[in-house]
C-alpha cells in the first residue's frame, strides 16, 4: 500500500452505487475496518453499539429487500449493520466500568464517574438514550469509512432501509439493539456505476465555516 | 510528517484532558482539519451543519462558562463547534440541489433526486429532522478526530454543554443552526493531563462484533 493521507482517502472514496459481485473483499482487510470501528471514540467510553457482519447470501437478500433493494447489500461481499443500544442500563454501564476497572485499577474516581453517569442515564426515556447510542455509532461510521478507503476498498454509507424489518431479520430487538446504519464493503464496479465518473460535490468552505476571532 | 496509518491514529488519539495553554495550533493545520470535515459525507450530500471556528478568548470564556468549566476550551488554541440545522427546508435543499447542478450538469435525474427528498423532509417534525442532520454532523466528528491525528494536534470531543447557551452566545439560533458537538483543538500538556499516562480502554472484538456466515 503507499502512503496516503486521510486527504487522498476522503477525495478517493465515493458512495459506491454498483459493487463488482464477483469480488471479495479479503479477511484482513475487512478485520482492518472492524478494528478501527472498535478504536473509535464514543461518549464517555460506552461503546454503545455493536457491529453485526453479515456474509450469508440468503440474509443479505433479505435485508435487500428491507432497504429498497439496494444491489450493493448483495453484490458486495461484507454488509456491516451498525446497531445501537436501546437504552442504556445499569447492567450495561457496569460492563463498562468493569472494563475500566481492568485496564486502569479499581479507582474511586473511575465508580464516580460512572455513577454519576448512571444518575443521568437511567431516569431518561429509553428513546432519548436510544438517540444517544445512535450518534455514537455515526462517529464510528465516519472512522470506518476512512478505514476502508485507506484499505482501498469501496463502501456506501446507508440510512434508507426499515430498522424493524432489519432488526426482525438480524434478532436484535431481543439483543437490545436497534439497527442504525448500514455500511456493504465491495469493490466499485466501474462500468455500472453511474457515479463514479461524476464530480464530488461539497459545499465551499465559506459555505460552511465562520470564523469567531 | 512521517507516515502513518489510521491504526496509528487512533491510537495516539485520546480525550485529551489537560491543553498546553502556551501552545496553538499552526493555522495550516487547523486548515487540513476544517478541509477534512468539509470533505466529510453526509447523507445525501446535504452536508446539514455549519463549523463555527471560535478563537476570540472572551467568547471561548463564556462557552466554557455552557460547558462546566472545561478549561480545554480556553486553553486551546481553536475551538470548534458544531451545528447542525435546526430544520430542512425548502431553501436549503434547493442550494444543495443548485450546487449539484454546478458540478454535475442539469440532470432530470437530480432534481427528481432532491424533489423526492423534499417530500420526505418537509412534512416531517423539526426536531425530527435536526436529530437527522446533527446525526451527519458526528459523521463529521469521526473524520475530524483523525484529522487531528494526522496532524499532531490534541482534540476533546465534548457533547457535555448547554446547547441553548452556546446557542446564544454565538447567536445560532438566528442562523437556523443548533449547538451539537464541541471540539477543543490544541496541545496536550503532558504534566497536567491525567489521562495520558492510562491504558487506553476499548472492548474487545468479541463483545461488539457479531459475524453471519
Amino acid at each position: 500500500m503507499t502512503h496516503k493521507t486521510l486527504h487522498d482517502h476522503l477525495n478517493w472514496r465515493y458512495a459506491t452505487k454498483k459493487m463488482d459481485a464477483a469480488k471479495a473483499v479479503p479477511q484482513d482487510k475487512v478485520d482492518a475496518i472492524i478494528e478501527a470501528i472498535r478504536m473509535a471514540p464514543t461518549s464517555s467510553g460506552t461503546q454503545p453499539f455493536e457491529l453485526i457482519v453479515v456474509t450469508n447470501d440468503a440474509i443479505r437478500g433479505k435485508i435487500a429487500e428491507a432497504a429498497f433493494g439496494q444491489a450493493q447489500i448483495t453484490d458486495g461481499s461484507h454488509l456491516l449493520v451498525f446497531a445501537a443500544w436501546d437504552n442504556y442500563t445499569a447492567a450495561r454501564i457496569d460492563d463498562v466500568v468493569k472494563l475500566n476497572v481492568d485496564a486502569r485499577g479499581d479507582l474511586p474516581t473511575l465508580h464516580d464517574y460512572y455513577e454519576n453517569l448512571k444518575s443521568m442515564y437511567l431516569p431518561r426515556d429509553a428513546e432519548d438514550n436510544y438517540a444517544h447510542a445512535a450518534r455514537q455509532a455515526y462517529i464510528a461510521l465516519g472512522v470506518a469509512l476512512v478505514a476502508a478507503a485507506e484499505q482501498e476498498v469501496d463502501s456506501t454509507p446507508m440510512e434508507g432501509f426499515d430498522p424493524d424489518a432489519v432488526d426482525a431479520i438480524l434478532g436484535l430487538k431481543e439483543r437490545g439493539l436497534r439497527s442504525v446504519l448500514l455500511l456493504p464493503l465491495g469493490y466499485r464496479d466501474p462500468e455500472g456505476d453511474w457515479l463514479l465518473s461524476m464530480e464530488k460535490v461539497r459545499k465551499p468552505r465559506a459555505t460552511i465555516v465562520t470564523e469567531v476571532a
